[in-house]
């Protein structure tokens, strides 16, 4: 048994300071780094491929939308064809820096608005999985289990991962409580850490709609955060938790080639 | 007697038009394409590449400073260190998107106010120069003849190419009289195909300060420009002439190809 | 009979030119200015401020989505309190310059994409009537005929005035049959004209839905545009036909007044 | 004997927070908040102005290049008329938002470079009073003790404020010392006390040069800064210190109307 522990870094802005970057990245195996759209800079992207690298952790690109203000979370009306180009350009930007770092990309993951608009409208999907197959085939397009944005990267050929949120509420179609909804947001560490050894181990996870109901979850990475006060101490505890239920945390290409065999 | 032809490109954004690129680029051999923090965005660069590519002609990442308002044309006071992470992360864009249009990038040349601070100041031509050859060793380097910036590239084991301008006053010591200044400026379409073909024949440009020296003047490359009036038809004219006198104008590569000879 | 011609200027940013700015302005006497976030700079707009009190045109700030690459045309999900502070932003901003050129700010209409959505949807509306109200209460909320706006500026105790277009094809409902449909365009200088004049001395409008059914659409102001080849000629042609129907085309407070009897 | 203390809040942007705003205000009694060009946002500004209204603090407008990702620190080349321009557009913004508060702004005090620049550069002072005369003429301009932006203010007719800083090094000729050079920075709380108390008591302050000469330097405000650990601290500190000399901390205003008798 595999997983991967993906974290959303990079985020930082010019005089800006998001996250605790540092201290999250020795728990996690896959770094998602911002593009400067909606979050990060040259800098900051130099900063953290480095620190990557140092660490030897797996790389992914993590575009959104052109919105800074809004940190890439409000949704904007763009045609596939936009999105498409505003995907290439963010993932040859990390590119670029990661060139000078000597770090080749694992991954792509969208981000914020972005990634909830393509996990169920095909033509964004499709949109995506079309920048990242032509950028690179060789690209694993990483995206929430059983979504359109899944969908569309095996369609154009791509290696896809699925994600699962060992902090977020689940509904019995599969789908995420949306935030600001009762339920949303999983808070006490035990359950969290719960819920990662139950999509790990079983793939399958409790829905939080009052049924007690069990669904199937199967991912290949888990979504962790670490922007939140206690974040921190959460990913060690969930990443002790896995590893003492005989789950490997591992980068998610090695997760995809041992789930290949 | 070989030459190449370069023009700047991709320069519109969003809704706003600049410059008549269709139009001259049958004239040109080699385009250098906004990277979207001066001029450009995703859009715009994903259709000048691939109209780059259909026509056959070189192409190559036109970075600037990260200044829309001012097109890239004021000083900012950036350390070498923010230069070098804001030029990795242009190529990179343009590289991007080129990818999905199958181009593969020729060459680097800085714009406006980074060109011209990067002529003469060693450091900024050094971080711009360690850039390029971060992201690719195969890339070519242009900068003005006899620059820093030419040193840079030769220093960081880059292939380079000295540009030349046939529509600006040149000074004695070889360098171009300032804008706004007496003489900047060559409007006469004969005068600009005979600096043209004096360059590109002779190797050589009579400065414009009143004294009507001949200095020497070695440049792989011709800059013309496509957004004012006239401008294509000069370009035509400059291309017309240079032919007649036995140069022939190709592509950057091929040009320092048959130089290495 | 009197109407107020209003059109959308100082579009223009830094190196890029939108419009014709100076030739329509003779036949105008509202201009809406764009506030920078989706087009315009500060030297754009000081230029058009100067230009208007020149011409002793009435002058509105033109408020938009923070999309400049987008051109405020692209929807993004916006709160109300997050439009109503762009908005006192924008309004803010122009008003700044408005000081320099010694010109009194007149109305604000929303642009793009917020127009469109203020239309129908009360939240942003009030959103935009209360930071119109906030500003300066004698400022007059320009909005569609028959549109929330209009409502939601009526609510706030507002001056409100109705717009409506006369090269635009309406539907039954009063709404404007949307872009890229059959009919959204009038492009015959006729029609527009005699729409102009049938909306200024009848108060109506022949729908375009095949059925020429006409309906009431009682307008303050028509909007004109600048910016499409052969612009200029049609709002000179439509200003000339509706004054030879008795029409007196004036500023939109000068409108208000008089309806106000 | 009276004295103002001014503090750069209403920095934060987006999803980035910057500074501790609410733990310095009630030691402060001048505000200077950002406009949004180089750091601020209008949902920044708003909040940043409530609070403001609310602890009954004096307002002004802090406007700075237009350089988010270098907060406005990096000098830009602009000319004097883009420099006043900007200022109109960022007075004018925060004027916007301001009316919504209810606050009417009481000074105008330019940022990082900008500020830095205009001290000096009597070309962009005079830029920067014309535009705060254009704007109103009852605002106060604030500028360093001595410098030409202080003398651009009287020359246009303007109310100005000197400024000093109780932590930072001075050099013999009343200059700052550069930061980044030794003596730049006075870290210790009793010292930056110390100084603040010489400023406002006799209007002196002893150099850093080793000398320990001491100089003329008469400030109406001090600035302190909120931004760095222990800030608050050493501001309410500094503010009890002046108290205890005899020195009355008040509003600019207040401060240069006692100063006029």
């Amino acid at each position: 048994m595999l997983i991967d522990l993906n974290c959303d870094l990079g985020e930082s802005f010019g005089p800006y300071t998001l996250g605790n970057d540092e201290e999250i990245m020795p728990y996690v195996t896959s770094v998602n780094v911002a593009c400067g759209l909606h979050a990060g800079d040259p800098m900051v992207l130099r900063r953290t491929l480095r620190a990557a690298r140092r660490l030897g952790l797996a790389v992914g690109a993590h575009p959104g939308f052109p919105d800074l203000q809004g940190f890439g979370r409000r949704n904007m009306d763009l045609s596939p064809q936009e999105v498409e180009n505003y995907v290439l350009w963010q993932i040859g930007a990390v590119w670029g820096l990661a060139q000078a770092e000597g770090v080749v990309l694992q991954h792509v993951k969208p981000h914020g608005a972005l990634y909830n608009l393509a996990a169920r409208d095909g033509a964004l999907a499709q949109a995506i999985a079309r920048a990242v197959a032509s950028v690179d085939r060789s690209l694993i397009l990483m995206g929430p289990a059983g979504s359109q944005l899944v969908q569309a990267g095996l369609e154009a050929g791509l290696a896809v991962a699925a994600e699962a949120f060992a902090d977020r509420g689940y509904r019995a179609d599969g789908s995420l409580i949306p935030r600001g909804q009762p339920g949303a947001l999983v808070t006490d560490a035990e359950e969290v850490a719960a819920n990662a050894v139950q999509i790990a181990v079983q793939g399958k996870i409790r829905v939080r709609d009052g049924s007690g109901a069990v669904i199937p979850l199967r991912a290949q990475t888990l979504c962790v955060h670490g922007d939140t006060p206690g974040a921190v101490q959460l990913v060690r505890s969930l990443r002790q938790r896995l590893e003492a239920h005989g789950v490997h945390v591992a980068p998610l290409r090695d997760v995809l080639s041992a789930g290949a065999v």
